[in-house]
């Protein structure tokens, strides 16, 4: 009986199985955040347990409210800051080196296939799209990931998630994950882990690979997951290449990390995208969501187009396609969150910051907060946000605000339009 | 007996004198922003005076926490969004389009010479760097204004300030008022206008006048004001081009604005800047000033470069002298607040974001709420910030943080040495 992916990355990281149920796995990386791991290092530092495993395998950074709002968040930051000193944690992104957790760490090549990821931060899912085992986690298994470099999880169950077809222009990762969502329900792999394949996500990005595996959440999953590659391998290529002589070479190797053709699955779910609409959210939960021609000309106030599901490059690229030489219309404001300073600073290279400038969009330092009602970019009672954040919730992005989620390319159409609109007849 | 150019101004806008003490003038322009309007706009509204004297006199902007942090700065937002919408304002520049009020309403060629002007905010003084009289008001001052474009003073005495000589290499405007300031201390200049004139001033542009008039609100002035001449028409030539045959032209018209030679001052002070050094603030009040060089050493956490005071095009230009080539030093963060998309995109054509990023700052969008600790650069306990901004009062960017104002070229060179730091050395 051959492994899927996931179990063979808890077989080769099962440090113990106190229980039948409970496999306690090494870890490779904790990440850390300024909204959640204060709360953790001051426990600890309380219960005389202020020591890390191993600064090297521990990442830190400030994102969601960067620079600080108040004097709390201040504080938060300052906490995070004087660990990682006290600490020797080498890697911490301190304000003016930070961006958005789960597109700098990638970036910085901090995920590997087969590797094992915590943070406290539910969207940590997004690493699976490496290949790695990815899971967001509560204060007290972050404590003991920080202390111990361990977690302690259950064997999830994997649903294969085959996707075929081509995608058509206009529509992409975050569509296809919308409409994925819209299939599971937002429980519907629930302790799971979802393993997107198939000819669609081997022809991905792995900026699109990630946009998929962020939203895993969403429909439940513990994790997303997709078997790493030659793509994979040619974007770790900075950070991987004294290890293996060719790129090939690295992507054969990473085949260890994927799923034998005889791993037993709990459910295989195929989708052919070739005719798939853009996708949108409509209520407050992530699986209401219809195509886009459906939920054509709804006002909105605010255009957000940032966060750790489609903050990265090729976002902004999408989005900048409908909004040059273009202006957003007079009752909206946009706002673009680039989500790291890679992303920044490349996008001004390549003239797409000028775009959305001269479109009307505000341009954030790199950042997430708006996303959940934190920072730069909250609504007021009664607004409308078309966003390409990840969770449509009441209220997500300010009490009483609504929140609809589409693809960077939508949100752009709909900067321009005013209003929801499909972004295809804005491409020709 | 001549005219100072405040009692000029005073004489041409009385509408009325009710008593021998009070005037009340009228207005050109009232100015508006997201802090103080919406409590004058509710309290209107819920008066039933929901009524605007002049919408095309009337300029609005969200500028101190852009985009909203939380549900309280989005209301206030949007209060002033739909009030500037029911009461056809067109000047409403919302985010993505916002600046500084002090740095965008001078470049949209709002303020002119003779001009009479309020806003609720202290710091309106800057617009006196037009030849202008722009005075901070209070909550009623400011309903009124709106209400009938009216606001009562008393004539106010007039203290020149002669400032002779020539700054030397690394001195700037923001030197020479915080010398002064220590000079006339907190209060010296209390219901007073500071009338600053001299070779210094005629050589200074528009950008280093409005730092000069900035400030004059922590002497205690109600307003700064400098002589109107050519700089000041080159300035507003785009504006005025219409008015004017030529520059020249519209200069000789300037000098309807100029104090008459017999002009009766309270007072003229005059200092000689040939030989000042680099300006510090030490302790909690502006005039509590030194020479940098009695400084040098103070380590700092945070270096911010922004506000109403330095945040125009100039300054970033200084810094990006000494942040070139170099990066700030690993305990500190830098962060940067260009005040107006203007600014933030000049910045970016010259290179200058660029090189502010490659130093290691953080680029936020153009704000200035890191100034009073409300957004974007807020202190924690016992930090220390290196600022171009206005006021060192205790806690004024955060609660338990201390602030050492000084201009861009301090602060980018106390960013680089970690500690406050004579930047001349660096400028070589």
């Amino acid at each position: 009986m051959g492994q899927t992916i996931v179990e063979k990355i808890f077989a080769a990281h099962r440090r113990d199985t106190p229980t039948p149920e409970n496999i306690i796995l090494d870890l490779d990386v904790v990440m850390c955040h300024e909204i959640t791991t204060p709360i953790a290092v001051t426990d600890l530092e309380a219960r005389g347990m202020d020591r890390v495993f191993d600064p090297d395998k521990i990442k830190v950074v400030i994102d969601h409210v960067t620079p600080a709002k108040d004097s709390k968040t201040a504080t938060q930051g300052k906490i995070l800051r004087d660990w990682a000193r006290r600490q020797n944690i080498r890697d911490f992104f301190d304000i003016g080196r930070n961006g958005v957790c789960h597109a700098l760490f990638p970036e910085k090549g901090f995920i590997r296939p087969g590797y094992t990821v915590i943070m406290g931060d539910s969207h940590t899912c997004t690493h699976g799209a490496f290949g790695a085992f990815a899971a967001g986690v509560g204060t007290t298994d972050l404590e003991v990931g920080i202390l111990k470099g361990v977690c302690s999880f259950r064997l999830p169950r994997t649903i294969k998630v085959e996707i075929n077809g081509k995608l058509p222009a206009g529509v992409y990762a975050k569509d296809v994950i919308l409409y994925i969502i819209k299939t599971i329900t937002v429980n519907g792999a629930t302790d799971r882990v979802l393993e997107f394949a198939g000819p669609v996500v081997d022809a991905m990005s792995m900026e699109a690979r990630m946009t998929l595996c962020n939203m895993a959440i969403e429909a439940g999953a513990t994790c997303g997951i997709c078997p790493p590659d030659k793509t994979t391998a040619e974007y770790l290529w900075p950070f991987i290449q004294n290890d293996y002589a060719t790129v090939d070479q690295a992507a054969a190797d990473f085949r260890q990390w994927h799923s034998d053709p005889d791993a037993a699955y709990e459910q295989v779910l195929e989708f052919d995208v070739s005719t798939l609409a853009p996708q949108v959210t409509f209520g407050f939960k992530p699986d209401e969501v219809k195509d886009i021609t459906a939920m054509e000309g709804v006002p909105v106030d605010q255009i957000y187009i940032g966060s750790c599901t489609n903050g990265r490059i090729e976002d902004l690229r999408e989005a900048a396609k409908v909004l040059k030489g273009r202006r957003i219309a007079d009752q909206v404001r946009g706002i673009l969150s680039p989500a790291t300073p890679k992303v920044y600073n490349q996008a001004m290279e390549e003239g797409l910051l000028k775009i959305f400038q001269e479109a009307g969009f505000c341009v954030t330092n790199p950042t997430c907060g708006a996303c959940l009602g934190m920072s730069n970019g909250v609504l007021a009672e009664g607004e409308v946000c078309a966003s390409t954040t990840n969770r449509n919730f009441n209220g997500r992005m300010g009490k009483g605000g609504i929140v609809h989620l589409m693809s960077p390319l939508s949100a752009a159409a709909a900067a321009v339009a005013g209003k929801i609109t499909d972004p295809r007849p804005l491409l020709v």
